[in-house]
């Protein structure tokens, strides 16, 4: 039988094709075409049938999907650990927003490269952005070659990015028009919050939105401080207050979603919004613990963010997804709710619906895109090991990835970025934070 | 000036020798005699008066204490994963018991061996243990070079290791004999619970501490059931029950203490009873969340425990610090709550004080044993740098742990453990795990 040629072969002990322990196929392999999956199956059948120039295989490599985080800022990476144990308004009016009055472009630029290469090095393949000064996020990005979904944040106030709100929506315009067709990079809108964009804002974005067939992605319900401002400012809370303003719907992202009522939810499910559920970051806030299950009753789509790095203080999906099984545990005082298979879902394909991405990534498929990390099985945290998605929720850390694959390019190969200079992005980096400690002395 | 010869200095960027960011030197070393901390400051003021065959130099590396695990099972390591989701009362009595009762001395030996690299490759230096066949513990702890309080777990019902009381008894007899003077063990007593043991052993078990000085180690009041069992059986709640047999006091150990009333906490105040906090098992179990804050505010010392790797499912306490810091600020609806230094300290000296080793481990001082641990720093998720414990508690990992020295030995060296042979054990305990799934299918 000839064989066909496929540009790229990965194979290891195991692959996991999706959040399911059933899928599990031991000795597998994924045949690799440009950015596409050719086919996958046991290494066997897969090496028979396939030649390649490129083949990389692991011992003990388990290969699966690429995580996908939902909700973050990655150019906040710089204030890491800047400014911790405090709540969400103190940390908010009092740290962030004064450091970043002085933003420049460059220091986006530079902490997006931070965040990025953090991300790959702990698994996530795609990730969906919201910040200032978003052009320097896109074009970080698209050097990295990781897949991200990108919008420049509007609010009332003027920003250090585009000056006044007009400037901001001809900023967003001009993003659009620029990633038009991109491979990896798509724009979305994203208004800010209820609290912090007038309903023109948000009800013109949405115009936008639709004109583009883009996400309308937005920070919703965080805390019960968010639902009582909009109470005394629009008479009820922030779901209802967007629905009002036919601003929900199947292209809306909603991230937090922390203070629902039931009346909420059912809103929510009714208007098939999309969750991104940021747990480390609520927590860290003390903004209180999303009511998932509830969700998921209800027939939400729930994905996983990690929010900026700022608030976390990491953008490892893995440690997310450990906080995410467990807490929903406690809060519900039930220890069978949120398995391990169900938040392993959460942080893939629940990801992949969340961004309209399912017919692309978030499971390993023939036809979908090349998104897959390997991982290291073989470690004593790892070991034995009875089921792989009980370990991957539960064991397994960032730094258990060895590979990187995005869009069908290996963008880590053990452990070594393969488009990023990780020293030079460090090194920047310190020097970056010394300034801004430097600064906040001031 | 002449200098001093020591065994071993250990330096880099940073030093850090307690829980608190003021106590940082940047360019710091220390030096080491035999099992003692003989100096340490600033690099250069060490190098100027000390001189050595063995300088282990790491740039961007932070020296730390080792951290402290004042509650685990670590012969547990086996059964990672193996029932998952689960409630407490179902998790034990249908899986781990049954499972349990066919162990045998070597799968303790190999499983704690596991446990044991696992706790190096992650950070920790010393433990608290508590298990059956715990002379096999204490065998592999004793190999591995590691600082250990090892406990033989007594109960009303025959023991797969011991079988009847008496010879329980005797078998802790033995353990006392055998490890008297040991410079790394030290032997406790440790009855199960008062839901698994009678008021005669515990009252025994605590004459048996007396004559020893040891340590009484405990489960106590892990969830609402055992305080429902305990009030049920005798009348009232678990802490008052061992305050009522004269078992609380400054030696006691009690693990978990979630379902506490506030009688409780000043009860244990009182008696100066030492806490193990164990967040992640209580939330994987669904047990509740302990009221640490509550806790320290009545002066208790609260420590931290990964309690087994069944239940957790791993013993990285960096991963258990970076849970307790944020459960307490939602669970409280306070972002104040457990800050990085009072969650760092826990870990630290607190979990010393814990096992009343506060003048030996716990902080780097001059005349402590040397137990330390050598983190790098340069890496995306702990870059930039402004505060020293916020990335240890929020950020950090076990994988960043790159060095480990206990009692003046070094036990890892860039990742690579120096007394045990990792391949090994991850070799016999797959092994083991295969039998381990097949006799479950039983």
């Amino acid at each position: 039988m000839t064989k066909s040629h496929v540009d790229l072969i990965i194979s290891g002990d195991y692959l996991l094709p999706d959040a399911t322990q059933q899928s599990l196929v031991k000795k597998g392999a994924v045949a690799i075409n440009g950015d596409t999956i050719t086919a996958l199956g046991e290494s066997v059948t897969i090496l028979e049938r396939y030649s390649t120039d490129r083949h990389l295989h692991t011992d003990y490599g388990l290969i699966m999907p690429g995580l996908i985080n939902t909700h973050t800022h990655a150019a906040m990476a710089c204030f890491r650990g800047l400014a911790d144990d405090l709540p969400l308004m103190t940390w908010l009016e009092e740290y962030i927003f004064p450091v970043e009055a002085s933003r420049t472009p460059d220091m986006v630029y530079q902490s997006t490269l931070l965040s990025i290469a953090e991300m790959i090095k702990s698994g996530t393949t795609s990730f969906c952005d919201m910040y200032l000064f978003s052009k320097e996020v896109a074009r970080a990005t698209a050097e990295s070659g990781m897949r991200a979904l990108i919008g420049e944040v509007l609010y009332d106030f003027p920003s250090p990015c585009y000056g006044d709100l007009e400037s901001g929506f001809s900023y967003v315009d001009d993003l659009f028009e620029q990633y038009r067709g991109h491979p990896l990079i798509s724009i979305t809108t994203t208004p800010h919050s209820v609290y912090t964009c007038a309903p023109e804002l948000l009800t013109r974005l949405g115009r936008v939105a639709e004109d583009h067939g883009s996400l309308y992605s937005i920070h919703l319900s965080e805390n019960l401080a968010e639902v009582n401002t909009c109470k005394d400012r629009f008479g009820c809370g922030p779901v209802e207050h967007l629905h009002k303003l036919g601003l929900l719907g199947p292209q809306t992202l909603a991230a937090h979603c922390v203070a629902l009522s039931d009346k909420d939810i059912d809103t929510l499910a009714e208007q098939q919004v999309k969750v991104s559920h940021c747990q480390e970051s609520n927590m860290k806030l003390a903004s209180g613990t999303a009511p998932v299950v509830r969700m998921l009753q209800a027939g939400i789509t729930v994905s996983i963010g990690t929010d900026g790095a700022a608030s976390n203080n990491d953008v490892d999906m893995f440690g997310e997804m450990h906080t995410v099984a467990k807490i929903h545990k406690v809060d519900r005082m039930d220890a069978t709710a949120m398995n391990a298979e169900q938040t392993l879902y959460a942080a893939t394909l629940g990801g992949a619906r969340a961004l309209g991405h399912q017919n692309k990534t978030g499971s390993l498929a023939v036809g979908k895109k090349a998104d897959m990390i390997v991982l290291n099985m073989n470690q004593p945290h790892l070991t034995p090991l009875y089921n792989i998605p009980s370990h991957l929720v539960y064991a397994a850390r960032g730094a258990d990835v060895l590979h990187s694959v995005i869009n069908g390019r290996i963008l880590m190969e053990n452990r070594i970025l393969q488009t990023l200079d990780e020293n030079k992005i460090l090194d920047q980096m310190c020097i970056m934070g010394q300034s801004i400690a430097e600064h906040g002395k001031d």
